[in-house]
């Protein structure tokens, strides 16, 4: 950069970017205003804000709707995020199951489909080959262009996207699962941890809760920590491996090398292995009549997963807990033994104690984080945010 | 704010504050640079620098040493801040002693004083006389302006500067040691948490040492958690209560009203006990000698922060670990079992494992991270930062 002749271009296309930012981040956060109202509110000139919102028409990320009444009369047309515009994808590969889900760049999930599958018994390249599948059929069926996909696996995700360890999923550990599924899919795509994304979601989906750590309840248990409105990742991206923080050190050897996990007492197999039943819905329906050896396994979790949280809430002090995934299913019974736990262990709990709630989000809590993560990328290239 | 003439003077004194806090930052950062060379690296003008150079040495905030031979060989005089200028007290009240030091506006320590002092048996009252008592000593031994005092306290503390929760000091909780403090000594006065203020020290004692958890072993075992170079606190201030973290469900009750904590397993009384013991220096002097019984409760010890820290790294990624206070002196013999524990249960261990270090500084490390917050205070008070 030498002299003013080079640098104008350049800075007339960042004032340029920023202002489509500007425009597109006021028509999510308030659907409905006409270019009118976006040049009051923004205070660019109207011709601005008519090629910015034209050039974003173009792209397929605004849409204008039939024009109603305008504040004198004139007719406004209303701006909103393009329903039918390019949408994420979000794939789920968990322990015992596979899911996709389509969400469009207003943010609602339009499309959604989970499928049974021990991915444990299966090669990583026949597990591949079956998500590649549903993600196909689900995209064929929801008719959005897909414009980017995240890939939520069970385990520490390297930043290349390899699924680098994975104790419940100990056959696909150094499986290149973005690289894979990007060619198989044609598409551009990211991983990360599904707690981590099931975290993202529930923030998205609650507003006003900005502090909470996500507990997520599958064969594996999983945490996802959210501080200040941000996914907490660590130092590394590594942040959240919260199956196996340690409840007895006598306690049952677990998949990860060491014993006496958590998961070992609170994760679904532990559950099934304690209550002698076969699967969930059993187990759910078993708890909700009143049997007495399912109540009492249920608290037995319970007590593990909140002397766990007790030691998470004294270290981090995140003291807002969001029970996810099966823990949101059986709340009801789970919540009773964590509370007297965080009110026995919880340094600060006689003043200010811990909340713990349950998540709204169901089982596909994971995959919407995954497509919100798709969708929130597309909306970023967009506007050349990170480039 | 309506018009230009009451606007310029605000925008005036503004961009005075930021160059004086840019200059102050300089000299800090790069002692011994003359005006010329701070023109040259600041862009403002010669006339500028003299004029904020007097300015900070009126304050007594730098010093201007006597001049050597500048480049061209002009006389040059390297400006320092000011080691006889204002200065920080730090104040720590622990469990069983009592510690007071200075620190100088250029980091270094001037003076430091510690008093055995059972903090138990005593009324804070007397307690906290016996604290200003020392700091007064101190105060008068240095010789040095204090323009601001830190006092490190062994529990929370709330943000009026209440020890709001200490299990190792029960009769104290709900003192306000903040307010007594401040009208004794007649100083501006902050509080934090000990092991906070430690890992402060730490932080800018080792340059390039931005990710860590300082753990910090004395009657209480605490945790500071710095990441990316900040201290890390948690939504409400109480992040870092790591000796309550669970390693046995059937361990002995502990201070705090649960029991199994960590304290009772790796904490100075629970090693004392343990090892039949009546003080520290001979429990080091023991192990030294290789006495059996006292390496093995060593060994117990460290297992114990090995699982804790594993627990703690699983769920934060801050795979640094740096010993401190006790541990610092009982590293040789707690260092194997903690990486024993390490390697065996941290998820990410076999291709990232933690690594383990021995805190260079001594006992006094909170009382040096409570002087230099004071003197960072010192520093940010002057130029106008949060006013």
């Amino acid at each position: 950069v030498t002299d003013g002749a080079t640098v104008l271009p350049a800075r007339q296309h960042t004032i340029r970017t920023q202002n489509l930012g500007l425009v597109l981040r006021q028509i999510a956060a308030t659907p409905g205003r006409s270019r009118a109202q976006l040049a009051q509110t923004t205070g660019l000139t109207r011709t601005t804000i008519s090629a910015l919102v034209d050039d974003l028409i173009d792209r397929g990320l605004v849409a204008e709707l039939t024009p109603g009444r305008g504040a004198r009369g004139r007719p406004a047309s209303p701006l909103v995020l393009n329903r039918s515009g390019p949408a994420g994808l979000g794939i789920e590969i968990n322990v015992d199951y596979l899911a996709a889900g389509v969400v469009d760049l207003t943010g609602a999930i339009r499309a959604h489909r989970t499928v049974v599958s021990d991915n444990r018994a299966l090669s990583p390249r026949l597990g591949l080959q079956r998500a590649t599948r549903l993600a196909t059929a689900l995209i064929a069926e929801v008719g959005l262009p897909i414009a980017g996909v995240t890939v939520a696996l069970p385990g520490l995700v390297d930043a290349d996207g390899t699924l680098r360890r994975a104790p419940n999923l100990p056959g696909w550990q150094g499986v290149r699962c973005a690289a894979q599924l990007q060619e198989s899919l044609g598409l551009p795509l990211t991983v990360d941890n599904e707690a981590n994304l099931a975290a993202l979601a529930q923030l998205w989906h609650d507003d006003g809760l900005t502090d909470f750590v996500l507990v997520s309840g599958e064969i594996g248990v999983g945490a996802g920590l959210v501080m200040d409105g941000r996914l907490f990742r660590g130092v590394r991206g590594m942040a959240g491996e919260f199956g196996h923080v340690l409840i007895h050190p006598d306690g049952p050897p677990c998949g990860c090398g060491a014993n006496g996990c958590l998961e070992q007492f609170a994760g679904q197999e532990a559950l099934l292995r304690r209550t002698g039943l076969l699967d969930v819905a059993t187990l759910v329906s078993r708890a909700a009549a009143g049997d007495g050896r399912t109540q009492g396994a249920l608290t037995e979790a319970g007590r593990a997963l909140g002397v766990a949280l007790a030691d998470l809430i004294n270290t981090l002090d995140i003291p807002t807990v969001v029970l996810g995934g099966l823990y949101a299913r059986l709340g009801e019974w789970l919540v009773p033994a964590i509370r007297a736990e965080l009110d026995r262990r919880v340094i600060s709990a006689d003043w200010a104690a811990p909340t713990v709630l349950i998540s709204a989000l169901g089982a596909d809590a994971a995959v919407r984080g995954a497509a919100g993560v798709a969708v929130a990328k597309i909306l970023d290239d967009a506007v050349g945010v990170g480039q």
